[in-house]
């Protein structure tokens, strides 16, 4: 709720986080370093990795505390901007206060809706919600009893571009991230270009065990002796995008497919609530089909 | 070693097993708990599964206490004929003291084969290791070391049949199970075909994902955040057999595909022991592609 | 909510428990199986288990489907007492249809009551939740909100007594079991002796590391590695009773004791909602100060 | 075995490590990032980790490439020592070719030395075996025909001070860590404190719960539904020393005593394992009663 935002904005008014990613080289953590101990800055967090020799990528993320940051981070970014030029680095710095604005996607199946408001609500979860956008009516009372505006958009087969079109109007300049909470449409190639890397969505196995539809069906006639979830990045290709997180729960013969989808549910939630809170905390960076997490 | 299959056979001296499954009916667990009581047995361990009303199947395994039992099998069997036959069961009925008999077979990878090796050493895997077989000569010192017969048998491409044929005459009325520890030869049909429900091979990943070749280089380029085993029992259609046991370990971005394989061995020799000990246990039954395990 | 409970008791409408503990004896299994089936009971689900030689106690669980249950229970019930006389049982034989009354007894934290409210309403936790119990008015929106009654008790030092009086009166009659979520108050030996068994608590360790106050702080001190949360019956002994569930997760040093707390509250709901969903379905026997849960 | 040995030391012939542990200030990380940079070194993995305001210590391991290093290390140390001494750092820096030299203390049980012996054989384990010391002969067939040298000392109350001469006498100038891999007598705070967080024990429970003798007995009693185990380094307050690594199993309630020693027996090792390995590749720093481990 609104305190907890508060207490970790405060904890936060100071703090920024950089992360960069380019070709591995000698020196870089301590060209960052440098930089960084040459304006002020103190490291709280830092965190690196590189893929070794044959692709010998660099990612790195540095939290650090520096007085009076916001007023002087464009400064900090322009300067910034020489060292980078020197490795060639990709890399963004922001002010971690404000929380990343969040619209969720959701069709009639409300635990993973429940579980981020509740997260968000309790200060475990560091971010905003700006909108819950479904194509049912049937979550409205639950999400705007708890202040948070709803939109409903009918999708049909016929006018889903329309849809989407205004569901685009609803989230500009509104959202940051698009989670999909359990969203059973396809998004568009269109729709999901607009958002590199910034649609998280749930899906409900280990992937990429059980693409597709009905997966605790296909699970079950399986019979496999563990279930799972997977939040990913959505991509053009379907259920393929770069997995940020997966989880899994054991199950035996007793379990029908109502039991599955019943434990599913549990491992969806949790799932999906750490892959936000990740997102949220610029904790990922994607190359190629995978992500780097640094929890 | 000898003691613990010793004090474990004195444990069990007693001990019999009846597993039974047929259609679902009203009085079944009756009909074979009163059969037990009125012969002196006493229940020791004893679980039921019913699949419920589609497929409508019931399952049981009971484990019980009779004195004499070894003396009194042959009589006791042809009694519960008949009250099987009312209910139409398939069943076997036998005594619980005469350790499993398992060949092994390998090929260069030893952590499968050798933590089989220990548990059955130190009395947690109660079963007997009659010989392991191998399409190499790397681990006969190792095995033959333990006490254990050791037989390589090389298979070529040109002859696979005489090898499998030199196979089948080592395992001849000497194994009542084949554990497949890390073998990468595929079997034929044929030799399949002999061993029903017997051969129990450890595949290296959460099946069904990753199935054919080199599953832990599928799992990186895939980047999944877990990676898993699977044992499961041998059928033709390959890596799609009922699947007995699964179990993964967490990953992150910093592991490579060799840190993959390296942690997947320790998965690996864990999901295959419990497999086996359950065959081993006649805790699993088998109905079409699924395996019910009363573990 | 209403829909998911309706469905639930539709699909138990004929479903009755049997749960009996007794000393070990031939015959016991049989005795009740062949009880139910001469009955026409058919038997859905069916554990057991002896404790062996030494203490030789026997407990079972029984779910079974009978026609027009309802009104023949009670003749069923008079019935099996002469079968239970036999063999000096302890046992009971109630309807699944009706769930069980949960009062729900909480201070400040809310994450342990909105799990069981959100769980009970999504189906996946079969009882009803009659009332909720507070020293503190702080959540009486979000309650009453779900439409729950609330009712608001302050507890201090000097009127104790009186306060659990009215506790009490609030819970007479209309409460099965009185599930303390968080309640931070210690409950008198007069108030736990009026529930035997039937108070569940659930408190925010690995017991029995870290028993009294402020367990988390406690954990940070030590440095685990992991912490948990136990879910027990209470009993005069403070955090010493039979334990129901617990459940661990992964920390390390990077945690302090905040980010312990926020963790914990993770593992805290999901424990305690296993621990309430077993008792609401009559899975657990208690022995001495241990459980058998038939899960 | 020696080939996996070999393989790694090939690997690390370059490889160097250092720890650093200090108050937390401003400009550390850049302090030794450049001074690795400017001679000439790449950053292959780096940690840090600082307690925050309250005590204020900073924690960093680095793992570093530099040609030549063996014949250069003096030099660098001479050099970093200046670095060192502006930030008043305990450090150590070390060639990471030369395996950790393991003394292995055992009595009777072997599970927890076979798994240290097979995955140093493995390769997994990167370490040398410099001897396995016991106070009894059991287990001196099987680890001399592993080529391991073997020592049994006798240890009796009353001459508790000649034995421990002897093992002294046995580790002088061979060993760099001592590893109870379930040795049942207790060292002297003589020994100890010549081997100081340089003794790895394993306890058989999930400290702090159930402490002292016989911890399986004592978790059955009290009815965990989780038993663990625990590697700690040795101080002079039983069971009390520095947490390296914990990890549990989930048990109910029809494991007796013996299941559970059965089950502790896979956990005991593998988390045995573990601490051996982040000791050996100098993962572990100690503050006071807690480890900091760069896993």
């Amino acid at each position: 709720m609104a305190t907890s935002v508060q207490a970790a904005q405060h904890r936060l008014v100071d703090r920024g986080r950089l992360l960069v990613s380019c070709h591995d080289r000698p020196g870089l953590i301590a060209a960052v370093s440098r930089f960084l101990a040459e304006h002020g800055a103190n490291i709280v967090d830092s965190d690196q990795h590189s893929t070794g020799s044959r692709t010998n990528l660099f990612f790195m993320r540095v939290e650090f505390d520096l007085p009076d940051l916001e007023a002087r981070l464009t400064d900090l970014q322009t300067k910034f901007a020489s060292v980078a030029a020197l490795f060639a680095m990709e890399w963004r710095m922001a002010l971690a206060k404000y929380p990343k604005r969040l619209a969720i996607f959701v069709s009639r199946e409300e635990h993973c809706l429940l579980e981020l408001l509740w997260q968000q609500r309790a200060g475990d979860l560091y971010a905003e919600v700006a909108v819950v956008v479904s194509n049912h009516e049937d979550l409205r009372g639950m999400v705007e009893a708890l202040g948070v505006p709803f939109e409903c958009v009918l999708v049909t087969p016929d006018a889903k571009a329309e849809a989407e079109a205004r569901q685009q109007a609803i989230l500009k300049g509104r959202a940051d991230v698009v989670v999909l909470a359990r969203y059973m449409q396809i998004l568009s190639h269109d729709f999901i270009s607009e958002w590199p890397n910034r649609i998280i969505n749930i899906h409900h196995s280990f992937l990429p065990a059980f693409v597709g539809a009905k997966p605790y069906d296909q699970a079950y006639r399986r019979g496999v002796k563990l279930i799972g979830a997977t939040a990913h990045y959505v991509t053009e290709e379907l259920d393929a995008g770069p997995i940020i997180e997966q989880d899994v729960a054991r199950v035996d013969h007793r379990q029908g497919v109502d039991d599955l989808r019943r434990m599913g549910r549990h491992i969806e939630r949790i799932v999906l609530a750490r892959a936000v809170a990740w997102h949220a905390e610029d904790r990922i960076l994607v190359h190629g089909n995978k992500t780097v997490v640094f929890a």
